[in-house]
């Protein structure tokens, strides 16, 4: 199977850490490339470093840019909700990686993020595909 | 045909919803990847949800944060044009999604937008490529 | 081989202009996608107009967005260097861009570019992958 659906639990906060499924899902594939999807309008997906601060680095930036206050024309959900609307935009909601004999080519200090700032839903879909490039 | 170019009139505003061209497109394509690239320098591609509000909300964040004044190095073209420039760099010029037995895998509330600040050309090209994952 | 690394020296400043590379490892290779790849957490990939100023107006926004302040979190290496942790973030660390016949479906304004503010580094790599639709 090429692709897979995996659901997850994000009430642990607003960056959950992916890389370990990422790997998981590559070993055994050989040469390609893997794609993981979000397929949601509140949330994304970012390649970045973790643990050293720079996912909180992220989040404070995110939200000085993106106010959580009644700026925004969309209205629905908790206040500031709006602005996770445009997390997807800017952020982007899908990452490629290049796989070779089944182990993704992250470098040492990335890691795959989901960033999800909308705590009205806890219960958030990944999707990963792999293509051969051979 | 694995890959078509569309050419598509964007003088109905700045953003243009390509949901239907992408469906359209998967139809029939079985299993893969489709992805959705924009040839230009000045418009971009984003995964976000429309009709509540949010597409203004994007606009309305990119004027805040691009101002179209006489700050850009780049002079070409209209007054702020310098700040289209930077919409592909910000918001990127493709998107790829999952397709399942010929339809992409979107969210409930994701939507293919084309996002062009840049009134000076209303005539966009967009190329549409499946790749199979099996 | 449908998947090479490269090594580059950046030395010569924050922006490189990689598309020569891009269209030389196309070369030959028929119909497909080309995926560029930044294997690192301090740097990132985008499209974009060169030599017409859009170039500094990015890393003119970047300044502006993200100081070189003590404002991070994450402190390792020379100071503000937290502010190039978040640009794989917010510019991408990949970029995909479809092939037909050999050639890269660049537009004409469009360029790939590494962006890399980080200058305690002067080594990257990039992996370029090709992934033929027929």
């Amino acid at each position: 199977m090429e692709t897979v659906e995996l659901v997850l639990d994000t009430s642990g906060g607003s960056i959950s850490d992916l890389t370990a499924e990422l790997r998981r899902f590559c070993r055994g594939r050989g040469d390609g490339l893997v794609n993981a999807y979000c397929p949601h309008a509140t949330a994304a997906l970012v390649l970045m470093e973790t643990g050293a601060g720079s996912d909180q680095d992220l989040l404070d930036w995110l939200r000085d840019q993106l106010p959580r206050d009644d700026r925004y024309r969309h209205r629905h959900g908790s206040a500031g909700h709006g602005a996770d609307h445009l997390l997807p935009a800017l952020l982007g909601s899908s990452v490629t990686v290049p796989v070779v004999a089944g182990e993704p080519l992250l470098g040492t200090w990335q890691s795959l993020l989901l960033v999800d700032t909308n705590s009205d839903n806890n219960r958030r879909r990944l999707r990963l595909s792999f293509l051969p490039t051979t």
